[in-house]
């Protein structure tokens, strides 16, 4: 629903009269305990509500009068949360399930990047993201997506955002800011097209989020010089002082758990909590979505590893409503927004009551209101545009008795590695602990698939395809056999885009995502039970070995804007050295 | 000068390239001591600076090239300061002048409510602020002064503005905010007039700051309801954290020091500072801007009062640019404007040098260039409109033999006093511990002086006049004598302002302010050395009794706006209730 318009005179002038006890408030929420994010401190209170408006958070001894009571019950009053960088694509739901999703768990503002709907559908993604977020109870602040390709020239994608694409959609008023800027390369190398994109940015006026994965020193110092203010691709507890000392606004993440302990152990030994601390979730899968939360997860577990629960809030409400510059948001205090939850316990994050603009829009974790069936434009359906796959696609060819092949070695962090192979009848043959992974243009390039070789990704049975590949989400297959991951591209695509496990030659689980091919038009439930399904298939096929080798690094293994090696829908690419190997056979030793 | 645009592309991309050492600084400032506005640490850095952007701050180790070097020798790097809340005119000096005295103590950005000036000349005074901003060295963001006149339908001064003119003056993009909204009675009470230009304060998008003296609980929320954002006019710790919890930025001032001990004590209870505590000024004479500062004083006070340095600069420096909305200012890091100040001691703000938009502005305590000699508009000279006045004038009408006298009894902090006195040939005859305060309007009103009696303002021997004179600046006199009060005001109005000490039926000091009766056009040293003989001379007519009871009570005791009875030219009036006594005489007993 549209945000009530907090300028309005009559509302103000009703407010100051209710707060002074000259005429009823609308809503009274009574003997409330506020966890205040200034001071830090406790207090019992009742916090009087006119329209959308705090208009008085005042002593439970005095009497006022409402036209309506809620009794808080002495449950904990706190401001709605603040996702201050996500992608809903990632959790490969309609926003509409989305925000049934994560409202009743206290979430009532995301800052969302719909990044990958503009990879795959370009201008018409943003266009259907602002458009969706129109009638939603959560305040999604939609960003202009920065990075359409992420690594432009080193792949392909159904988009192409220009510096005066970026300028056009930060001119409409709809648009809170630029998003992440992934061409983290390209720019601090003076890349025309990227440079003239921060300068469109930086002309807008609007905040320009960041992705620093991996720059320190003059590489970040440089970042930061451009004018991006923001990173959430924090690796370590240095890279975390490294961004506060850049004056740079971090954004911890719930999609990165195993850094969390060390972040609180830093921001411990600070002894304070920096202003520029927010918290946000990035990327959450549709069944830790369903199961854990995103936001919800992230306070408990920041909690749990001792940063003391007044921080933990103040990073996810009133530090990130500072920073996302909406000075109505993240207090509960008179003259702000009255979106708030009730909740029992500070540690874990299940409000039994959810208000936003004032009115009570979730309850005992469901919404009060049954949200519409989403309408899904015709940009965005039917976004597989390649031709069937064969096996032999996903062979690698080379010539003579053995060829080096150039391998990525390592998930997550790759870098280049060498192996030595044997070659029979013109066609590499792979020792059983490497693994294939083939990225194939679904935009209708007609580019022949590309075909990397891994290293230290474990012993694999069967394949996996999916149209979800981060950040161009060509289709993107992984597998030791040929025909089973001919299998699996070719089950993608009869879904119209999705998730498809192949073992013993034949789909074991599949998930489809129809919208744009990243997103399901089924409810959140069905998702997260689908894609558990892959996950727990895909656990049968592989080996997963922590941090590095983990289920989510398959969909980040294509990403090509960070740092190392990578494949993409053009061949092995390596765009900091500005390398891009159609072949990964290098020479014949 | 013109702040230089961060925006252009140029700039951005030599920084970028900079920070990476692929081209050299225009400076570098080598070996500074950061303390950290966001982490509260300290570290030795190299900053590296081009244009008016700080591209890189890096670690002394790394060899950078520059094409001009500064070495820091160890000192402390530390952000310009900024003063969140100020009057220039309170210092009786020039804007140029104000420049060249607070530059050179670190003092970088100040936001200026040109309030003083408004209420004399009307929207001409703020024209001039914004015009005399343009040139200095000194980044001055103009507010547009909420409050002319302070108490309407209670005094009458030089200007009138409606919500109008209110809207007109928020629509330049030279006007910063709304300042402090004084009328606090008035939109508590729903007043047409203060409701409407709040409502064309909130609907500009732009600050809206506050003065909230005196307002707790029901009237505290009502005003931040309203929107007002920031309040100065705290009296104790109980008010600091009153405001903190409404959610409200506060400007601690140093006009107020006796003050600071407990709210010293109060943060120091919080265990953090919250990023909603700022520093400001005020109203600060001119022989205290020369002796200690403004800002520099404060920030020494606090820190003498056992608040950690850091805290202090953050509050100065990092709080205050997020809160007045200038993400360029307030931190040395990357990509903000290079605004800051190189000092040996924390404890001591006297910076061997200050810089500002990357070049050297101050050195030693004095600027780096002179100032041109400042133009003065005609709307701002003679503007003592009013006839000679009359020793009559001072006298206290009443029939009969005895009478009851209205007193305003306690400086600072009025309240209404009853005194019975006697009647000679129809004049009230005062008994030796009673003052006579008169206001008389000097904007062609051509009302008769208005006389009061006050009460616990010590024995006066002699008198002083003013044409400062909180806020309305109308003509103000103290004197028990009647014929030495008459000397005193004539001696203003023959200087074209100012204001004038009689002794014994002579003028025995006096200070010339003819630009709108406020400020001089003679350098601070002048107007400080002429000012000091004021307070020294009137040192010898009063025994003033702190913390009530002091000299700078004079200036304060017509300000309407505060809660309690005040003289204005209109007569004794309490606005609060509504009241309008044309005399004091109130009753034959």
């Amino acid at each position: 629903m549209p945000e009530a318009d907090l300028t309005d005179r009559k509302l103000r002038e009703r407010a100051v009269a209710a707060a002074q006890g000259k005429c009823p408030f609308d809503l009274l929420i009574k003997n409330a305990r506020i966890l205040d994010m200034v001071t830090g401190r406790e207090r019992q209170a009742d916090i009087g509500i006119v329209g959308a408006l705090i208009a008085s958070v005042h002593s439970v001894d005095r009497t006022t009068e409402a036209v309506q009571y809620f009794d808080a019950k002495g449950a904990f009053a706190l401001p709605g949360l603040i996702d201050t960088h996500m992608h809903i694509e990632s959790s490969m739901i309609t926003p509409q399930e989305y925000a049934a999703a994560v409202v009743p768990t206290g979430v009532t503002t995301v800052v969302w990047d719909p990044h990958e709907f503009a990879n795959v559908c370009g201008v018409a993604g943003v266009d259907y993201a602002i458009a969706t977020a129109r009638d939603l109870p959560l305040r999604i602040l939609t960003l202009a997506p920065t990075c359409v390709p992420s690594a432009p020239g080193f792949e392909q994608c159904g988009g192409d955002f220009d510096p005066d694409t970026i300028a056009g959609l930060l001119s409409r008023p709809e648009v809170h800011g630029a998003a992440e800027l992934m061409t983290m390369q390209p720019l601090l190398e003076g890349d025309a097209r990227v440079s003239g994109i921060v300068d469109a940015a930086r002309k807008s006026g609007k905040r320009i989020c960041g992705h620093a994965r991996g720059l320190a020193d003059g590489a970040l110092a440089a970042y930061a010089a451009a004018g991006v203010e923001t990173d959430h691709e924090l690796t370590s507890a240095a890279d975390l002082i490294a961004r506060l000392e850049a004056g740079m606004t971090v954004e911890l993440r719930v999609s990165h758990r195993y850094l969390l302990p060390e972040f609180a152990a830093a921001l411990l030994d600070l002894g304070h909590l920096p202003q520029t601390v927010t918290l946000c979730t990035d990327d959450v899968f549709p069944d830790e979505l369903l199961n854990q939360g995103g936001m919800p997860e992230l306070v408990r577990l920041l909690i749990s590893h001792g940063l003391p629960a007044a921080w933990v809030y103040q990073a996810a409400t009133f530090n990130a409503a500072s920073k996302i510059e909406r000075k109505d948001l993240g207090l509960i205090a008179p003259g702000r927004r009255a979106d708030f939850m009730l909740l029992n316990t500070l540690s874990q994050v299940c409000p039994e009551y959810v208000f936003s603009d004032g009115c009570l829009i979730a309850e005992n974790g469901a919404l009060t209101e049954v949200l519409k069936t989403p309408q899904i434009p015709n940009a965005l359906c039917q976004t597989m545009q390649l031709t069937p796959l064969q096996s032999t696609d996903f062979e690698i060819k080379a010539t003579g008795q053995e060829a080096q092949i150039a391998t990525l070695s390592q998930p997550r962090f790759p870098v280049w590695g060498a192996r030595n192979c044997l070659v029979k009848e013109n066609i590499v043959v792979l020792p059983p602990d490497l693994v294939r992974m083939a990225v194939i243009n679904r935009y209708g390039a007609g580019t022949p698939a590309r075909v990397a070789v891994l290293e230290n990704w474990g012993f694999w049975r069967g394949a996996f395809a999916s149209s979800v590949s981060h950040d161009s989400h060509n289709l993107t297959v992984f597998g030791c056999d040929p025909q089973e991951m001919a299998v699996a591209a070719n089950a993608v695509c009869d879904l119209d885009g999705g998730l498809v496990v192949v073992e013993n030659g034949g789909v074991v689980a599949s998930l489809s995502l129809p919208i744009a091919g990243l997103v399901s038009v089924n409810n959140l439930e069905t998702v997260a039970k689908n894609f558990a399904n892959i996950r727990k298939a895909m656990d049968e096929l592989v080996d997963w070995s922590p941090p590095l080798l983990v289920f989510k690094a398959l969909f980040g293994a294509s990403l090509v804007c960070n740092a190392g090696p990578r494949l993409s829908d053009v061949g092995l690419v390596d765009p900091f050295n500005g390398t891009i190997l159609k072949s990964c056979v290098v020479d014949v030793p």
